[in-house]
């Protein structure tokens, strides 16, 4: 709790003021970065363009929070040494996040904008080569969480793709384009409330 | 060790002639794993095919080392349990494979099969989508690791070729056939010896 406080520039006692322990605060950091890719989620879902589009935005936005929010969130990833009622919590939680991806995929699919397969496994490909990002990534490496972020979708998009012409004419899709700049907007935000 | 024993039908004693502990266990399934890994991309790069079919071969080996071997090897993403001296000894070792695996995108790149692109990224991502089956695979569940590794391979090769119809081809290679055959005869007179 000593070097959490020290890293957060609190004393340790306003810490124990907001959590009881180590568990709790990576209970919170974990609970709030899978509440932030369920909004993510929900906003792609309702936006009016292409599955493909859509899907850009979720993958985007799951890799920053994973390696570039405030509240470190690469934690989720991490919920075995958490209480079993917490953990079924996240699991259960995760699995819903999970299961919308997945029906975003399907619905390209139908739609004949991806190719047809079995969106589960694509889903959990995806969500797999984003996750393990946390493995090797370096905030002092060449590249920003950003940067890595749109080379990655770019390069999981075109796998799913019926047509990879189709593929030229997301990156310029305004929608997408404006729904990230609100969320850059939004971290900035709370980056400066923080700091 | 005394359920490490009973799994493996051998008596505690017995499995101390082998091994002095857990930690010993755990660094020779990782070692082996690898050896294994980077036997196959040697196979791979003298195999006289195209990149495509290479890097399917790489892929579907490495995911069923992951889930279907004998020796668990699973187990070879662990690392943080094992004393530093064998960390290294491990991280070393896997980082020349990803380094082979890199390299094998690259050419492919190199020769126009595969579209331009950050070749070490595309290596993470691939091996991230893989090594990330460990969390959700289920012996149990509807699909076996061969189905799965060929269905992943499919989707992630798809995201790199430069045309998606040399992918029509790629299935029918007679060599990926014949090395993929050839490793699997002797994973099954491993498990004969074994069993």
């Amino acid at each position: 709790m000593r070097d959490i406080a020290e890293a957060a520039e609190l004393s340790p006692a306003n810490l124990y003021n907001y959590f009881q322990g180590k568990n709790d605060i990576l209970f919170f950091c974990q609970d709030s970065s899978l509440d932030r890719m369920i909004a993510t989620l929900e906003k792609a879902r309702s936006a009016k363009t292409s599955a493909a589009a859509r899907l850009h935005l979720v993958i985007v936005s799951h890799l920053r929070c994973l390696l570039d929010e405030v509240e470190g969130s690469a934690a989720h990833l991490l919920t075995s040494a958490l209480p079993p009622r917490q953990q079924r919590y996240l699991v259960t939680k995760r699995d819903r996040y999970e299961l919308g991806v997945r029906n975003l995929i399907a619905s390209g699919m139908r739609a004949g904008e991806f190719v047809s397969g079995d969106a589960a496994l694509m889903a959990r490909a995806i969500l797999g080569a984003l996750n393990w990002s946390v493995q090797w990534f370096s905030p002092d490496g060449p590249m920003t969480a950003e940067e890595i972020a749109d080379k990655l979708a770019n390069y999981l998009l075109r796998g799913l793709l019926a047509k990879t012409d189709s593929f030229k004419r997301l990156a310029g899709e305004r929608e997408v384009q404006r729904v990230v700049r609100e969320e850059r907007t939004a971290d900035e935000r709370k980056r400066a409330a923080v700091g």
